[in-house]
């Protein structure tokens, strides 16, 4: 039996810049019930992006903003407790893409939770990392939008993300030339060392002009790849790079998400004709119907060793705040879960 | 035998917002002769583009900005009066994309020029309107990059102006909603009642959010290929009516040709990424291959009537710069071209 009740996170006002704990108050309310259609999930893990920091601004424009006072809004990993949906039973395990919240328990419809099961030799909360969203943008943006060739070069901004080292292992299993950028030499070292970048820089200190100097010498015919999670000054310098017929994937702008106020677009937009260069954005969750073979690839390619990836994992509901700001500090070493309670699977 | 001098018009100096008289300088040099593999030729029309601006531009990052003293650059159709390359000879017709310039002959390299020839019931010079840029650049960017479904609604910017009025018929030929963006409501009027978009609205006058209101309005179930000619403040509102999976046929930004300075891209971008929008660049001249099928099909409509527009024919190479400026002020009525000889084919 669950107990009466269940404890939450919730949004106590709108964060300036990097979300602190007063932005938030830890809140304990009765045990929610299902209604009709929907599930009753107890949370297993929390997965930790930056697009939840999106969602609390006022005008986050492609979900609702979550609301003063209500949960967080977070992608879970859970398993059934109550259902009153026929597809799930209590026991099941889901995934809540962009659904549960910061809290142990969440109410979820039937029809939002993405049904997982533990695949023999990982461990059931990979379902939240690398065959979740950390593995699947850069999977899709890489391949479906990047649309790779062997010899041509792919350029990552947040390379040493959980996102942006998905994307560079999965350009030079393509057969590209694979540059990083990052945030310390440190984190430079380790692209080329241990995950296979061809060249990495450091874009801490350094403006468009310089950035861009950086990218004409370590990708000397232009960049035909350029898996964008940053935007600002470095998204500039790509464009002002770019080979012609680029492809930009564009999958996150987390340098802006902490900033307030009109936020001007890149200001070499032009390039984009000037290179008929392609940019797209794109939602991972819309290739849903794509993800049960994505998964099976890349379960592959960590079989062989081709792909490593690294979690960064705290324990309990408690740690999910100062976890959380990582995120925008570069602290994270690799994706950033929060452990509610252990897998039984 | 071709005169002893050339006429020709050169930039005097770098135009600081619409080009004047003051820019230019009408000289007469010796005849240029053509070199191993060059073609002379004499430019019966020129044809005066929003994008000969750009290259005026002393940062023109696509194109080798046009140097002082040198010609304006320009598309020309000529007819070859003296020939040393393999594929042209005297009497025979080509249209120098973006390499003729503003005077009476040009040399030209010959691979660089496009043989045309009169197509039966249409005057030759229409090489240089419909069967040109100003018809190939609206046909590829709508229907390559805008794939076009029925029952979609595009938006077309400077919806009046050649290339728009071609891309909005060639949309509404395929069956979608069309609302187009001009800059006076008898334009407006036109769009509606002579070329069969299904509403209009002008823009003067407006800032983002009231642009914003009347796309909302006129495209009620959002914007599915937007046709942008224009960028500035027109492109962010057409960013924030996006529909899902919206495609932007990026072809022009007017708007900031007569700009200096570094400008801002979109302060909207952020909806290329939440409404898993496609931007595309893109050059008409990389589609040279796909011409011929294009001109076949345009001539169709052209016959049946279900494709219109108008040209804006000035006569002499003085005319040159006061038609040129009209682009900038929305004066012209049509394709700008100038007539410097009588068509004899």
């Amino acid at each position: 039996m669950p107990p009466r009740s269940n404890r939450r996170i919730t949004l106590a006002r709108r964060p300036d810049g990097i979300p602190g704990p007063d932005d938030f108050a830890l809140r304990e309310v009765p045990m929610p019930e299902p209604a009709e259609g929907q599930v009753l999930i107890e949370n297993l893990y929390l997965s930790l992006d930056a697009a939840i920091r999106s969602w609390m601004k006022p005008d986050c424009s492609y979900f609702p903003p979550i609301a003063l006072g209500e949960p967080v809004r977070s992608t879970t990993l859970g398993r059934v407790v109550a259902s009153r949906h026929p597809d799930f039973k209590p026991g099941d395990h889901g995934v809540a893409y962009a659904c549960g919240g910061w809290e142990d328990y969440s109410v979820v419809a039937g029809e939002s939770l993405h049904r997982v099961e533990k695949r023999p030799g990982f461990p059931l909360h990979y379902h939240l990392s690398i065959f979740s969203a950390m593995g699947l943008t850069p999977y899709f943006g890489l391949l479906d939008i990047g649309q790779p060739k062997p010899g041509e070069t792919a350029l990552i901004s947040a390379a040493a993300g959980a996102v942006g080292s998905i994307a560079g292992q999965i350009a030079r299993i393509k057969g590209c030339r694979v540059v990083g950028i990052a945030g310390s030499d440190e984190k430079c070292r380790m692209l080329v060392e241990e995950l296979g970048f061809d060249a990495a820089f450091n874009y801490k200190g350094k403006n468009t002009e310089q950035l861009s100097r950086d990218i004409a010498e370590l990708c000397p015919r232009g960049v035909d790849i350029f898996f964008d999670n940053v935007g600002g000054e470095i998204l500039d310098a790509a464009l002002l790079n770019l080979a012609m017929f680029a492809r930009v994937a564009f999958c996150g702008a987390i340098g802006d998400y902490t900033r307030s106020g009109p936020i001007p677009g890149p200001y070499h937009y032009w390039q984009i004709l000037a290179r008929c260069a392609t940019v797209r954005g794109f939602l991972t969750l819309y290739y849903k119907d794509q993800f049960p073979a994505a998964i099976d690839e890349m379960e592959g390619w960590l079989k062989s060793g081709q792909l490593k990836f690294s979690e960064d994992i705290s324990v309990g509901l408690e740690s999910t705040i100062p976890s959380f700001a990582k995120l925008f500090t570069g602290e994270n070493r690799g994706k950033l879960l929060v452990r509610l309670q252990q897998d039984r699977a």
